[in-house]
């Protein structure tokens, strides 16, 4: 059976989209080397205007139509970076369009994508409600549509990406790549297999996406109900996407949100470098160990860079918690002046900053207060001296973590 | 009169660190040229393994040595980013390295210090007296003392940095450079102005600095006091870098610590970089409109990343409030049940997250309730709405920001 796109429709896309489109860096990570015994390369794809690899695919959709098709217009349903991708690359080549997004889409994107010249219509409450918005309203107007993923214009840019790597990086053994819709690893799988049969494709889902996704219901608690994950946060790979994942990704897997969270944080530690919760799934998958032993020489697609700043902050906070470098505990004490004073002149004398402190006078024990704590320790080991060191001096410890 | 280093000193040094050292990338900025009506570029000299750009004069320094002063070993005073590239590179020369560092100096810094196979002395509150102590103790040794910035073969070694940034951007026109103790811009402007007298160089030093730093008994606090730039918090400028700099830098200008964190976070959003507050000094001194408005091709040294994680996220918060991403307000209303629940109910009508509620008993008004909230809203102009709604709805809101 003959597979929806080919070697040479990656090839095509290549010359296409060259002109319009930098070749994105490929970088060896030490660290990430280190902690996985293996040889790690990040194909930074988040190095685009817009911050995302989705711009390939655009670009070859966009390239690749006739005059009258380009006079007639395109339309889009995204909430991110397909949209931005698309809109970007058609100003420049003077196509009207128009983009269907999320009426919770982040205020910052929608004008992303009006500056680069789109009309934005905000309809529907998630991607896939956009989606059918676009095809029932926009697509009937005579627009073109340009599917996000479930297209062979599209599938071929994104595999683009595979034809740097292995100019890049020729004697890789495996790649590790995220699914939301499949657009991305599809066109991958397609370069790397033509060309090198035994390099190993593995593909990462976020558990958001195996779930099938927030519940009908939840979706109305507004634009707080996502995955970290946002830009794989698809409910169904695309039917053309899965043509090509069935006959040619060696192995899915999925990670959960926590493996997603710690990695973004790794890679801003480690590489210096935001990467949004669908890029940092590759990283995710490596640190799990989805990969199976025997490959050696691997590179991570580090896909896109979007992350609202609000979520990229919170994110750390919870990495040094479970890091121990925040300590949270509440102690019991008898309720007398002076208590906070001496409380905190403990800490001061451990040179830990005291960050939140709250008084419970209502406590267990009548004639006490409680304090919870929030502070700043070096590491876990420094906090459980501070810990001891109140248990020595007779405080009771209720809680910690 | 002569200055301390000459141009060719520092040619010899780019001859001297080459094998040893990456050229570092230069990447136009299409925001910071937008926001400054420039051409903005950006040198990335924090793409070191180490994170920064001392890495240059280090290995400048110790490929110069002699076999016989390699074998007497050296020593150097620093937190930081110095002591990381001088036992890096000594490492790989094989040099014995003794890094004598204040004893705040964050764990997760000593560690790769000692990793780089360096022996680490905790001596000394801060830089100043740990150079004190280095010169007392371990220099009578014998051993060869790296001052971090005072010194021509280190200010020689920064200095190729231009050297490349001429060739990157053969058509600058000025040029910013973050100055702590003179180091890189003492080196930079040897060469650019030997090779083009007219690029307009400006240096940037932090408010911290210009007041000579903290006060005596105020560094007894602790490792919590400090500056965001804490890679630039040295007290003085040295005495070799203030001839190169009175001589050859146009001028040198202060920004404050507010305009740093704003750079750091401008950085992380629009470059997906992590830059330190030293690194971010010259966006600052940019986007404050220090550079005189006839230069219009500027390049911004971001010469350092290593940044705590902690502080990070808290700029980031800070940024949120500054912008109106995050409200925090107070509201005083009859204490019945139900209460919060009804509160709550009318923000997430209005798809406001709630990220922290505290209730005060002892409100102004007797049998009233103060509830003090922080909400994620989607920007200023819808902070200002729900402040109204509750207005219209009959709540009293007794302070907001």
């Amino acid at each position: 059976m003959s597979l929806p796109i080919s070697y040479k429709d990656v090839t095509d896309a290549l010359v296409r989209i060259r002109k319009g489109l930098p070749i994105t860096p490929v970088t060896q990570s030490l660290l990430f080397s280190e902690i996985s015994g293996r040889e790690v390369f990040i194909k930074w794809d988040n190095k685009f205007r817009s911050g995302a690899f989705k711009e390939r695919g655009a670009l070859n959709f966009l390239s690749a139509l006739e005059p009258e098709q380009r006079k007639s217009g395109v339309c889009a349903a995204s909430a991110g970076n397909h949209a931005q991708g698309v809109s970007l690359h058609a100003q420049s080549l003077q196509i009207p369009t128009t983009i269907v997004m999320p009426i919770y889409a982040p205020l910052v994107k929608i004008q992303a994508v009006e500056r680069a010249g789109a009309e934005v219509v905000l309809e529907g409450e998630n991607f896939d409600e956009s989606l059918a918005y676009c095809l029932e309203v926009e697509k009937p107007k005579g627009k073109i549509l340009i599917h996000a993923f479930d297209d062979p214009w599209i599938m071929a840019g994104q595999g683009t990406s595979a034809l740097e790597i292995l100019d890049q990086v020729p004697d890789l053994d495996s790649i590790i790549v995220p699914i939301g819709g499949g657009g991305l690893i599809s066109g991958i799988a397609t370069a790397i297999k033509h060309q090198k049969p035994d390099v190993y494709v593995l593909g990462v889902q976020s558990q958001w996406a195996k779930s099938g996704g927030p519940k009908k219901s939840s979706n109305k608690l507004g634009p707080f109900t996502t995955t970290i994950a946002d830009g794989i946060a698809v409910k169904t790979i695309g039917s053309l996407n899965r043509q090509v994942i069935d006959a040619l990704v060696d192995d899915v897997v999925t990670v959960t949100e926590d493996d997603i969270a710690r990695a973004i944080v790794k890679y801003l530690e480690a590489e210096k470098t935001v990467v949004e919760g669908a890029g940092a799934a590759a990283l995710a998958a490596l640190l799990a160990n989805a990969l199976p032993a025997r490959y050696k020489r691997t590179v991570l697609l580090a896909c896109g860079s979007n992350i609202d700043m609000n979520l990229l902050s919170t994110l750390i906070q919870r990495d040094l918690v479970e890091r121990g470098r925040w300590l949270r505990y509440t102690i019991s004490v008898p309720d007398r002046p002076g208590l906070l004073s001496s409380i905190s002149g403990l800490l001061a004398s451990e040179s830990a900053n005291i960050m939140d402190v709250r008084h419970n006078r209502f406590a267990a024990i009548p004639g006490h207060v409680e304090m919870e704590f929030l502070v700043e320790v070096r590491n876990a080991d420094h906090g459980k001296k501070i810990l001891k060191m109140f248990a020595d001096k007779g405080v009771t410890v209720v809680e910690s973590n």
